[in-house]
């Protein structure tokens, strides 16, 4: 007997990917405020989608940034109040002309929904919200309470969701944080997340003589901008790919013997991953790929530029330069101190004379689910139900501010459970989603939803805060 | 007694300037075909200017490029016949936003002109074109024959002016070139440029993977092309700023005995120079700030870019990192081999995997006058007449590729005699021309002119090759 709320899923697949279309043209880049008018259209289409679907007290939550999208469905007394996480905002679309189809106008080719944003994370938003909406449409009520919300500073490390968790604490009280954000990290093997990468970010910018200058003029006597950006960014690393930044490493943990074992275990197959990316392995020696990904943190340039750009040439010595620059840190890293290492090696090296300006962006620290916190179990089981495999605990690389920021303001634990590929291309040009996602989700989502509304508020009491 | 051709250039003071204005606002930005209009602008107001001070053959040279302006006078037979060169292309204007005043739009401020192209090259040509129109306009005829090359192409390293010359060798006979572009060192000191550095550029761009990828799902086991960039920028020089490019030096000759006495007998505020330029002393260890400039050559990144730069933060790991790269060359190397050393190099140190292209640019050899060259005497004459003190012989850091060209093409060498001066800012934000400069050259023009009408083309016979 076919599951009622996925039989209307499945009749309603046309619709679904209409609406998300919709959401998908609206280019919600919360990093570039020349995109303002995206972000209030993503929020008109989602405050309209859930109030129709049937949740209350719909509104936007705000502290300052771009507001977070809420509403709530409460007609569970007892059982669980599950915080339900996605976010309506996107990364640029740079670089632009690389995309085959425009990043604004959605285009299914192949089987996949191509489009930014629909990997991360409107798609797998999409499929929590719609999930949630055909039980109300199909049951009338959901299996918990359930109070949702969309973020819309998650591209640009989540800056006032800690003060809109912190202002809006009674209203957003639950017992765990469901979030669709994340990603799967491969579409051929049932994985859960059960911890991912902290980050901290800094830009900073030298400076070498007043101005620019003539190359022929002055060339053999001055600094040279990029040079010194290029000794600076060099400096980061030795050739072995080591951090060479003191203090950088402090905290983190070796992985356990047991860990290195289950790493092992894993079927993973890097010869195929480095030639699809066409890239050899680089990083830290003495660590595979998994403990490069999940257990050791990163310092990447992220953006560098300086001088002259255009076409031709010109023959000036530049007198500045600037770079962006990104780490990603794992559990026992403090954030803070991981960027105050970096920014006292980029004192330290740099020549004398030369003035370096340093702007601290956004820190967030790594997470770990706790091994036998209710909602994990449960996601493990739907995902066994729904895939007919135990699936593996892994890492994700990548970072979710949320789980620390919700963390400590609301002291309640964050499971991952996205339906999301790590090789859709979010964050780079041709962003797609698999609109096999689609199925595997709403499977899963509807199964895990079933689970939870077996258990009861009181499973949670433990893991509260 | 004032000299008839003085004063008629003081009576049309505000005249010169006016014309000068308008070449000022054509935009003749050689190295970017967006500027084609404005190259073409320049060019029509310089054919209509020399027609109208009373050229003949005035026209159009072209090999496929940017054409040089050009025209003759040669009533004056027996006499030496000088082929007086400037050139009408200007360096882009960017950064455009941190002029003062928009860079083609003339602007006079405390005895200063800025716009681009102010001091190189419109300014100091527009001094010898309206010195000799002042001649042809006050006596009719000019002391010596002057054939008169007005390029286009000098600031992207006179790219067809070779093809230009070789087209054109019955037109352009000469005994020498006098050239109205190469700047004074200083504007307190007398003193006369007998040679230039060479030049050799060149772009690379590093490819690392098939696409930018997202730094926290690949953070740790793919290279980062900025990375790869910024080893290869700090791999072009040591520590202690020597080059560290195997073969680059080869044919380099240390300064003599007598050129270090020289040097340090010119009186040199290095102290201040550094102070104005608000720059650390920068460079080769070993050599003073002279030697450093007009004896040795560097390496000069240009410009370098990858990643995102736009507003705010983009956590990917690049896959494409670009540079520009120059190189400023001195007596003994060949810019072709000092060129292929730097290209040996960055292959040699871009990491296995990484795709490293390469793009050369021009070339241009460096250059040292004759020591007893006709017109280098009658130079020095002038210079110590007009100013009442004997010139300096100094060299020139950047290149005119003119006198290398010039002498391969037509077998004559080439002394430059220009009124801007090396801290005009050319090739930077708000360069300017001191109106001084229009005295200082008006008068030195005029009795160089004069004093080569004193010299027979049988004293340049043993200077042609």
């Amino acid at each position: 007997m076919t599951d009622p709320v996925l039989a209307r899923l499945a009749a309603d697949r046309a619709g679904i990917l209409e609406r998300l279309g919709e959401l998908l043209r609206a280019p919600s880049v919360s990093t570039d405020p020349a995109y303002a008018d995206g972000m209030a259209a993503a929020r008109a289409i989602l405050i309209r989608r859930i109030t129709e679907a049937g949740f209350a007290n719909v509104r936007l939550l705000e502290a300052g940034g771009h507001p977070a999208v809420y509403g709530e469905w409460t007609g569970a007394p007892g059982s669980p109040t599950v915080l339900v996480y996605g976010h309506y905002d996107v990364q640029p679309p740079d670089p632009a002309e690389l995309w085959h189809s425009p990043p604004f106008e959605p285009t299914v080719r192949n089987g996949r929904l191509y489009a930014r944003g629909a990997s991360d994370d409107k798609g797998p938003s999409s499929i929590a919200l719609e999930t949630l909406a055909a039980f109300l449409a199909a049951e009338g009520r959901l299996p918990v309470n359930v109070k949702l919300l969309l973020e819309g500073e998650e591209e640009v490390g989540s800056a006032t969701l800690g003060a809109i968790l912190d202002g809006n604490r009674a209203l957003l009280d639950a017992d765990v944080v469901l979030s669709a954000d994340g990603g799967r990290w491969r579409a051929d093997l049932p994985t859960i997340a059960v911890g991912s990468r902290g980050i901290a970010a800094l830009e900073f910018s030298v400076t070498t003589a007043v101005k620019d200058l003539h190359s022929g003029r002055y060339g053999g006597i001055v600094p040279n901008a990029l040079h010194v950006a290029a000794r600076l960014i060099a400096s980061l690393h030795r050739p072995d790919g080591t951090p060479a930044v003191k203090g950088f490493l402090d905290g983190v943990v070796e992985p356990s013997d047991a860990e290195r074992r289950s790493l092992a275990a894993i079927p993973f197959d890097d010869a195929g991953l480095f030639a699809g990316l066409r890239a050899e392995p680089a990083g830290e020696s003495g660590y595979g790929t998994l403990e490069r990904l999940w257990y050791r943190p990163t310092i990447d340039a992220n953006g560098v530029w300086g001088g002259y750009t255009g076409a031709g040439g010109k023959t000036v010595i530049p007198n500045l330069a600037h770079a962006k620059l990104s780490m990603r840190l794992v559990p026992g890293q403090d954030p803070a101190n991981a960027a105050a290492a970096v920014i006292r090696h980029l004192r330290t090296h740099c020549p004398a004379g030369v003035t370096l300006e340093i702007r601290e962006g956004h820190h967030s620290a790594a997470y770990l689910v706790p091994d036998a916190h209710p909602l994990l179990l449960a996601a493990e089981a739907a995902l066994e139900e729904t895939t007919g495999t135990v699936p593996l605990r892994v890492r994700n690389g990548a970072t979710l501010p949320l789980s620390d920021i919700v963390r400590g303001a609301l002291g309640i634990d964050t499971v991952m459970f996205s339906f999301s590929t790590s090789d859709e291309d979010f964050h780079a040009p041709n962003e797609f989603i698999r609109l096999s996602a689609f199925d595997d989700g709403f499977a899963a989502w509807v199964a895990l939803l079933r689970r939870l509304g077996k258990q009861t508020a009181a499973d949670y009491a433990g893991f509260r805060r």
